[in-house]
């Protein structure tokens, strides 16, 4: 029998554990598929002493990362800790150095330092991969990467934010706002540390900035990612959207054009009946669409022990059978640096307002769209019982750059009672 | 600049063009991410004189796919000629004899002789891959290979006929029957030469059966998949299951239990709301189901040039960048022969039967089913004006062996107008 892939797991969070349950009670099974047994010699985390409910005693124990991932027993270094910078990066680039194939699921660290990270270890010789990443266990960074190779890739868009797509789900089922799912979300464990990489949008931003990346053969820039999280969308906007037959979805959309390159995260109205709409709960959508393929949708656990696992075993595996891409799918020196365009693509917008009870000032919004060219599609004021009234307007197709400068304007306007809203809505 | 992968393709129909067409379109995308030129040198067709569209002038001209297959300057031969023997085989079998890899879309070449082709490549040291042959665009094979390698696979479903999904959803939506709709997808051209390879699940058989393979590291067993097709569905069926909130597919089912491998390509009722019932028209859909990953849905186009293109350049885009996996995800040699277990899993049923307008015949119908040890979860009988009753009947779970013993039963019972029709239902 061949040579054992052994691994050295930095990390013993639930992915971690996840991670060692599989390599200890499947071992007939990954060595039957990869050809070759895969073993865990050493681990660390921040705690030693700790039940995590497997046993870790047939391992070498390491308080430092660095320490483990540049063991002589250790071929694969599992980054499992989490955090852009400190000891993941520094534990990550040491593992490189010393010439190391590594395995992650940091997205954090790959959207800031994708890029110098892959360049080095494709100088190393070493391989980079990051499958967990992204999606929890749907396979996306395969798909793209390898089963959509002889496709030029025209967009990528994706629900990959559970926790937002929980709480947006949940706002339109129960009637709640979105305070009250914020908490109920908290209460469940499903915010991250600081909620604002959930609900802002930030999470799901590295993740779309890294299959961007892979999509369009271009450096990672997670830096220009339009960002836009859920914390403005309304009951109203949901109930709105869901009586002209769509929903809202935390979406993230990356397309390449003579434009330069979009990537946007921000609530957008998709159709009730794409499978986008229909995108319940916590579960992940990623849609990759190329020119041959048209469209492919992948759906799946975004997140958990089991799901999360899963893909860091893909990697793992992938390296064990002696599989060796580049991270981004072509070498890291050859990625371009394309030009962010903000929202360049044309579509119609969602527009919700507060307008004074005053005569004529429907009007004076219609006015200031027509002057920016922008024409509307629907319109309709909502019965009120205050000195307020509810206005929303879907419109046309038009560019956030005319959008701006018409919500700009609207906003000086003397009947505006509060400051516009603007949701993108997505052809699915 | 490494020297080039060499392709000789044999069969220039609708996929052979597709593929002609990314390699000489993509040259420069396709060297970017392979590391390395992908050419084709030499193509083979039954008739040479004809305008595909493509300019073939570049490549040598063979009459003879064996020959095309054997030539010293084909690195990859890549069979899309389709026919489980014949030409194909032969000249598949030729190919790996010769030390080539090859690459094939052919499902009922691969569900007859996967076992031997993939044993006989395997120990000539070549790789034999065939993302194409099953759901078309949608990366698969390489989603259950690859990406879910660290999981026990704990069941496969798929929805691979879009002939069949298309007549279904057609009959659903205009209320027309399944002739009227059999003759408007052939029509279209939607239907196999033998249209009984689409409508009687024999096509999508053969997909399930090499799913099944991967799935569960067994030999491929097409002949033990339980085949039924979608002749026998009926309007009323479609209707009758709508109204409890389920939708009719020609559903692929592979498990492997204590009991043994169950494959089952039948039409079955799924959850309206699931992803499998939302599911419209030609497009394929294949749920793959791991104890880690809990439950993954991939969906895209099931046919056509661009999409079965795309996976036909997805295999050859692995052998560019020196991925070598084995067929079916482990050695040939190592593949289990799993017993194959007809429905063992209990399921609940929906019974459609026509009973005599006779007083107590309803009664001998459910004495039947109790004497079975089959409860009844819900029966209607519907408003009727001649002498025969329609009659529905939804069961709690059952096991097949059961329902088959009640169903023979029934047909012996003087007050049965018309044999049972049984569609299983499906938990998704």
């Amino acid at each position: 029998m061949t040579d054992p892939l052994r691994l050295g797991i930095a990390g013993l969070g639930t992915v971690g554990t996840g991670v060692v349950k599989i390599v200890r009670q499947k071992a007939e099974l990954l060595a039957a598929r990869a050809g070759r047994p895969v073993a865990i010699t050493a681990v660390s985390a921040r705690t030693r002493d700790k039940d995590r409910g497997v046993n870790l005693s047939d391992y070498a124990w390491e308080d430092d990362p660095v320490a483990l991932a540049t063991r002589d027993d250790v071929d694969v270094f599992v980054e499992l800790m989490g955090g852009s910078d400190g000891p993941a990066k520094a534990a990550t680039e040491a593992a490189i150095a010393a010439g190391k194939d590594v395995v992650t699921a940091n997205k954090a660290m790959l959207a800031h330092h994708g890029q110098a990270l892959a360049k080095a270890a494709e100088s190393a010789g070493s391989v980079l991969r990051f499958e967990a990443a992204v999606a929890g266990g749907i396979p996306v960074i395969k798909a793209l990467t390898e089963g959509l190779a002889g496709n030029d890739i025209t967009r990528v868009m994706g629900v990959m934010n559970g926790t937002c797509n929980y709480i947006l789900t949940r706002m339109q089922a129960t009637g709640q706002g979105y305070n009250a799912l914020f908490e109920e979300a908290d209460k469940l464990g499903y915010l991250e540390a600081d909620p604002n990489l959930d609900v802002g949008g930030i999470d799901a931003g590295h993740k779309l900035a890294l299959l961007s990346s892979i999509a369009f053969g271009t450096q990672v820039n997670f830096d220009a990612v339009e960002l836009e999280g859920i914390q403005s969308v309304t009951l109203e906007d949901i109930s709105h959207a869901a009586d002209m037959g769509y929903r809202i979805k935390l979406l993230g959309v990356a397309q390449l054009t003579g434009r330069g390159l979009e990537q946007r995260m921000s609530p957008c109205l998709v159709p009730a009946s794409s499978p986008l709409g229909q995108l319940e709960g916590g579960t992940n959508m990623v849609v990759l669409e190329g020119d041959m393929v048209e469209q492919i949708v992948l759906r799946g656990p975004g997140a958990g022990e089991g799901p999360t696992a899963s893909a860091v075993m893909a990697d793992v595996m992938d390296i064990a059978r002696g599989i060796r891409l580049s991270t981004f799918g072509q070498p890291a020196t050859e990625l371009q640096q394309a030009k962010p365009a903000r929202a360049a693509t044309p579509a119609p917008y969602y527009l919700r307002m507060s307008l004074e009870d005053k005569p004529g000032a429907l009007a004076k919004v219609a006015t200031v769209l027509g002057e920016a060219g922008i024409s509307i599609n629907r319109m309709r004021q909502y019965r009120h019982d205050d000195t307020t009234a509810p206005v929303l307007i879907v419109t046309h197709k038009t560019t956030r750059t005319a959008l701006d400068g018409a919500l700009d304007a609207m906003t000086k306007l003397d009947v505006i009672a509060s400051a516009p809203v603007a949701l993108r809505i997505e052809t699915v």
